[in-house]
């Protein structure tokens, strides 16, 4: 039973420009350390499994990044989505490469664009799921949740289903989407509800036999895809097979739907990054509570956000919880509470055509 | 009786970090218009007076600019300081030159950072007050205040003159320094106190002669350049006794100790443009009271001040009353309220002795 990690980085986003643009999209950018989120996340999966083992599920227009990126990754291992059709049919096709390599290997889903303050913690809970796989189990690893988040969706516990590795596995009793602030407390008061990280831990049989069920029309996709695999037929296969499959993520297409899924509980330091306002808790703060990259003076600034891009000084004086991003060719500037709404810009760059800073 | 501009251009302030450095002062920037405030300064000057017979007393790193800046501008009418020595030096060097070319001639006196919103309006102040200093008075032309503001000084004025080009001429009773905002509230309501705007207009035989009942080491100087201004012994006779003049402004040397002083008061959209918090009044703001040079998106935002370099996009997202400036090599945020508090920055850029900032 080998472990295949499936690092997920077809995402697109827009909460991080102007440091984001179509061709580097979050996953790309060094936010937690020096390097790419998407290199931190495969640096820390050894030694529960080689990053050399990993694949890389990513779009056209990344996979040549990626590869410089992550030079470890044979040129086979990434796997390029003719168009992105969201996390089942990604999924899907991981799953048909790793049964073709290993027909009993356990995948590692892992999004390629969120932070881990506790990377032997996160190994712990992958090993500990991916034994509970072994069965054919599809697994989920849940974050006990540090604040009543919003902007998470969450995985109801039930029953325990016994230890694996020295930690309570437990039964899910559902996904449920993300909740408003009241729900989002008694959620966390009630003690039943974890985050739903998008870290999933199954069988390469498994999950096929699950999109099988619930997917049929993705399955009928992967199973025209999967005896192509390693030929000259697979690009053109792929190509025309992959976009027929219905854009449906992992948790509402499959995960919800089927039986014996488990969940194993997880506490290290899991952040999905979702904006520049996470950055303190990603990088960490100095004793004002600002977090600078490249250079920077603040007198008087507390809880500022700078990411200079080291060529430029960065000055603000008396600031509070504001964001500064100098990208070079375009700067933002943005109250912490309101770092979601960068995408007013985008818009209306969109609006503009004004491709090049897009 | 012969109208000699006097452009006062020695200043080097700190207020407008990172636009102005050291080798590029407030009054060489483009802040309210297209053009340097000093070419604003001169701008403005016909038909009252032609820009060629303008005076611009500098320092030694700012000549070669205003040079090219003015090029209308005779290379001897550029009067170098070998020194910075404040206002009373400054002047008593342009009336030293001002005589010589015209023994009955009057200069007008004029701070070259200043903005002024009506430019005939200034004028026929200037025209008036040159009329009051044809019987050897001193006049300052005294700006109606528009609000209590503490970072002015006033002119306390007493009784009337009579009229002069048909406006109404006061006795100055005295200057006052800067006020306590309950003093600038008492000010403004009594309609004695005019703001002190530092424009000066006298013949230079009467305040060359004020220099020598009150400040009599700087008439020395004075009279020891005179002599040799147009002969190749003015340069190494300037560097030797200018530098021997005590630093003291008109205001305090002269003007306060002088009898027969009289003010013209004016009301022609003046402003020192003191700081960034000053640019709305003087480039005149958006809808939402924004101010923009360069490219900005500001979605959300109001009350904001953006001075880019044009080459960068600029975005705020939800802002209120923020400066925002792109200088190219170095970045400022600050809000509006605190833009006097740049200095911090510089003060703190001095320390590091980060002189390519500066």
């Amino acid at each position: 039973m080998g472990l295949h990690p499936v690092v997920m980085a077809g995402g697109s986003g827009t909460r991080f420009w102007p440091l984001s643009r179509r061709r580097r999209p979050k996953q790309l950018l060094p936010l937690a350390s020096e390097q790419p989120l998407i290199a931190d996340t495969i640096a820390r999966l050894p030694p529960l499994a080689q990053a050399s083992s990993a694949y890389v599920v990513c779009g056209k227009l990344h996979a040549p990044i990626i590869r410089r990126m992550v030079p470890e990754l044979a040129r086979q291992r990434v796997l390029v989505e003719p168009v992105a059709r969201n996390t089942a049919p990604c999924i899907g096709l991981a799953a048909v490469h790793v049964r073709r390599e290993d027909p009993e290997g356990v995948l590692l889903v892992l999004p390629s664009d969120h932070h881990v303050r506790d990377p032997a913690g996160l190994r712990a809970a992958l090993g500990a799921a991916a034994e509970v796989a072994a069965d054919g189990s599809l697994v989920t690893i849940g974050i006990q949740p540090s604040r009543p988040e919003t902007g998470y969706g969450y995985v109801h516990i039930g029953s325990a289903l016994g230890e694996r590795a020295g930690r309570e596995v437990y039964k899910v009793q559902r996904f449920v989407e993300k909740p408003d602030a009241t729900t989002a407390r008694a959620y966390v008061e009630c003690g039943e509800y974890l985050w739903n990280a998008g870290i999933f831990v199954f069988r390469a049989d498994a999950i096929l036999a699950e999109i099988a069920r619930h997917l049929p029309a993705l399955h009928a996709a992967l199973e025209g895809i999967a005896p192509t695999v390693g030929t000259a037929r697979y690009a053109r296969t792929l190509a025309k097979a992959f976009p027929t499959a219905e854009s449906i993520s992992v948790d509402y297409g499959v995960m919800e739907k089927a039986s014996r899924i488990a969940c194993v509980p997880g506490n290290f330091g899991w952040s999905d990054v979702g904006s520049f306002a996470a950055l303190p808790e990603v990088r960490g703060a100095d004793p004002e509570g600002n977090v600078v990259r490249g250079r920077a003076l603040l007198p008087g600034c507390s809880g500022c956000i700078v990411m200079g891009d080291g060529r430029r000084l960065v000055a603000g004086v008396g600031l509070r919880d504001l964001v500064i991003v100098d990208a070079g060719d375009a700067l933002l500037v943005v109250p912490r509470e309101r770092a979601q709404e960068v995408r007013r810009v985008v818009d209306a760059l969109t609006q503009t055509g004004d491709a090049k800073l897009l």
